[in-house]
């Protein structure tokens, strides 16, 4: 069978790969559709982000769906055939986090497609791939292998939104509307946001946010004082969502925030220079969001009731031999939402 | 009767004042003790700090206690002769933040001895003060005025712990441990932190802090890698107070809290370049901290039980007359914790 | 012109009542729309309820629409054909409560149709009033005043979500499937629950259920063992709203609720016999939720919307000179939902 | 090695037990002191409490401490020799509650001393036991085991202060004052309770609430209407702590309990008929508190460092042969707090 593997930088191969044999708490499946994410890409281009650089061979890719082929001896509730979202978060469940219920913050963390540790995790872009019975949650019919694979952002999302508190009658604001952004948008609305308003500096990101539910969008690139009025009276947004990685973004945005407001930060990010005395005297709390774990069955259920709907932001799929189209497309912003690879 | 007025940066001088009349809701008081703040330091210094700047002479300080000598026609329950701890948080009791219990983000806040809003508001270094009989909080015999004008700067720091939620067996850093670093001691010890561990570069302030209460001091300026064994496994420390304004300290910090930790950011600080990665990663929340307002009357009751006994940290009293060499020792990091002046 | 007034039970009569004159910061409203809720039904037919109760001639009524007919002079941003939500929430502004932001629990609360206080607080069940201009919300064109009018009962069913915490990925079951119960479940889908499970012992209010949101409705008179599954492994379910004021009721959903699971109590009940040892040993919080105040405007926001869509649940309106017919409706469980008057 | 089992109610009998093999994860104990506790007394009275009832013979006791006399082969860090307390908490690692965080409810826990499962859990009323090292916390020289097995019941005190979220600065009100009252009592003021009042029955019970830290203590035997002045304004305190389990002091206090006030209810108590229109009304919060599990480790630091002073709690201590004396003593209200048995 048949995977991703990235080299250096700019090297990613399909590669001929073994799948292994089937425990008996596990499950074979066959790989439908997977997600290029912003860490993909960041391996893709350049080997890497922050601390974090690729040392060997890894395949790539965490966001996949597709069809249980075979099932281990341990297993109940889940038969061959059946259409599945696979969790790529995989905790010890012995350490002093995992028995905190912070598994995403677990000792030992094979989550796929990670060069944090060495040997590197690999991923799951891949033809066929077996997996624990415990990251497998069943699609509904009608669903597609597309729309579960968005399970793996969805999440992201649903734990940044719940890392927040209460979201029920609060004011949103949501800067950077890649796929996570939009994302955080539909998850907020499906929260109980009673306003968003999404910032970004791209047209067609900004058209993903308002498609995903935002009451309006500020494009900041030709409007640098639309979120001003925002800022009387100390400020107006209770929840911050910052989803850019910018310094600028997360600047300007702080003046719009009321006093005792939250930022979510999302995503790695770097070194930022914030103004602490705007942190300190509006008493705001500046709060990180990693990963998650429950929130995967929570976005499944979302999917599969269309309580949220992803389909606006899948912008195209590719057989994952076309990778490289496939990478350009997912990296250029004024086009591009989520792209995905299809490995039937 | 006479106040101490700053003019320019190191003019500070002795002027003759008026007192004015008392309302109906209004007390005379005349002023014992009245502590020395790192705001007033400033203002002497550097004629504000940030964006905050003196445009016109002010008179300074808001850290007082005193004797009542005249009680307004619809006040009961205190009469002449009563000594107090004078708060000096006076919000306007109508705007939104008054309105949602958040008066410290008040719109309208007259707070003692500021000048962000302009005409600024005077402050308490006189020897005579009408004032709200809302301000005023009775002190026991046996509490000294002096002790009694720790309330306010105790209340900085009540504020700050109570901001961090539960604290009953938590672990605890404070790093920077002048008085409002050593008063985040006694608060988070009488709140039930199971260890402090605190951190400076000075062995006068790391003394302060062990009479405080802290468990371990740890100079790193003498052992910069002090903190390194808090960092295992992902971190120590559940709360990080930061009372240093230090971009160094809060960086060093960061790698000995836990995942999901605290971070309280105390006093105002300007702009810091810091990890967001780090923050993000481990999920660590960075919440600011400003003023207080119903923790003075907290602070007054721990006082008067004892709960919490500043007199540690009490390092010298002077007339008001002689506040050139009070100011001088106030700002000697080596050498003093709280100075305070007589109006007697 | 006109108003209910409710006299001894059942005497409820059409009456003259004088308007009055518009101060600066009020408005003159026509009343549209007014629905009929269970307290008016309690003072209907039985004088009050608990320990409340009619000791003079009241005007009934506090879920109310109109159109504003004339604006007080203060009043800037509204004018006249302005069509708006009425909230019957009017908090002195003064006491300790409302200085806490708890107003729901002000020591001098007027709210509309209430005999908690004597001299009693009359209603909004009349065709014109004069109300405060801070408790008109507009209301978009397309939304009818029967619509709009139940921003009232909304807000109810808000504030007690909001007083569940996050909502977000949460199993939620609500027992008690009249009016409010199936805005609890409009309200709890809006707010992200990611399960909601109904419970009652009427076919009519069931139905209601499931139009409003729900996933499964459980008709305990026909079913009685029907939660019995959801109490495998010490329980299902995050949350229970309890929304029938029914020991029963209550009881039985307790052994659904997984542990540390909250009971949110909505209505006033009166004594129940719970099982202190079952809140003990799961450590299950019972949660009491009283009216509202900031949701009232998320209420309306929701509505203008149709992020909330409440039209199923309107079952009849009837000319208000009809209150007759329209009482015995609204009490009819096995026909109506809400039930509203018309006051054109 | 002896124990002390007990068989039908008041037939408790000291019997040659065998003590087992250490294992690898595991300790070899020296029991130095045992206390009684609440449900020592009910099985040995009663046979049980609620619905857990004796169906076989079951060593008694679950409050101990002693001196290690043996170390497992993969143990590191503690030697022969070492004194330590003993947490009876052995939850299981691995199910959903465990895996949540929520040890105390682990689905197949193995808590000393409990005929809630069947076959029962032994508990540790005997001279030797082996125990997992997990469960072994060293205490200080200077530190009797007496004080050190006080820390079983002081978890139980600290898990309910815990629950009850931040208590800095709250009024606190204790009903209820046995043991476990009155070590609320220190745990409330550890953490930081402004104000604490004590309501019991007895004078005994009351005189220990004052010496372990309370503020004033009531007798409603004496005063009935005690607490009266205290419902003033829609009542006083912040946090019930009720451990008496009875229906009529908790009724009572609901009226002192402010609005959106907490009760803790602490111990299991049994059907209680509650003002449930009260709780609604004022948005109270009734919340269980069931044993405890990370508390165990911040009692053993308390008791350690005297930050938590049990001393005055500890009535008399008897050899174990002597239980007779023992449990009747304990079961003396006029006369007794903690009793405690020695195995040496």
């Amino acid at each position: 069978m048949k995977a991703l593997v990235i080299h250096p930088p700019h090297d990613l191969r399909v590669e001929e790969v073994e799948t292994g044999s089937v425990g008996p708490a596990q499950l074979r499946v066959r790989v439908g559709a997977g997600g290029i994410c912003g860490s993909d890409l960041h391996y893709y281009h350049h080997g890497g982000f922050g601390t974090v650089r690729l040392k060997e061979p890894m395949i790539l890719g965490h966001e996949i769906a597709g069809t249980v082929t075979e099932v281990g001896g341990a297993v109940s509730g889940i038969a061959p055939g059946r259409r599945i979202a696979v969790s790529p978060s995989r905790p010890c469940g012995h350490c002093r986090y995992c028995l905190e219920g912070l598994p995403n913050h677990c000792l030992a963390m094979r989550f796929y497609g990670s060069a944090m540790p060495t040997p590197h995790i690999d991923g799951a872009f891949r033809q066929e791939i077996v997996i624990d019975a415990a990251q497998a949650h069943p699609v509904e019919d009608g669903i597609s292998d597309g729309e579960a694979a968005m399970a793996e952002p969805l999440s992201v999302a649903l734990h940044a939104v719940r890392r927040a508190g209460p979201i029920l009658g609060r004011r949103v604001l949501v800067t950077g509307c890649g796929p996570i952004g939009a994302l955080i948008v539909m998850a907020a609305r499906r929260a109980g946001a009673v306003e968003i308003v999404a910032v970004d500096i791209s047209a067609n990101a900004l058209s993903a946010a308002l498609a995903a539910g935002a009451d309006r969008a500020i494009n900041t690139a030709e409007d640098p004082a639309g979120l001003a009025a925002y800022g009387a009276d100390k400020g107006s947004f209770d929840i911050l969502f910052e989803a850019s990685g910018s310094e600028k973004a997360l600047r300007s945005a702080l003046d719009a925030l009321r006093p005792t407001g939250i930022v979510m930060q999302v995503g790695l990010g770097g070194d930022m220079t914030l103004p602490v005395n705007v942190i300190t005297a509006k008493e705001l709390e500046l709060r990180g969001s990693f990963r998650f774990h429950a929130e995967f069955a929570h976005a499944v259920s979302f999917l599969n009731s269309r309580l949220i709907d992803v389909r606006p932001l899948i912008t195209a799929s590719f057989p994952f031999t076309r990778f490289s189209e496939a990478f350009a497309l997912a990296g250029d912003r004024s086009q591009a939402m989520k792209v995905q690879l299809s490995f039937e």
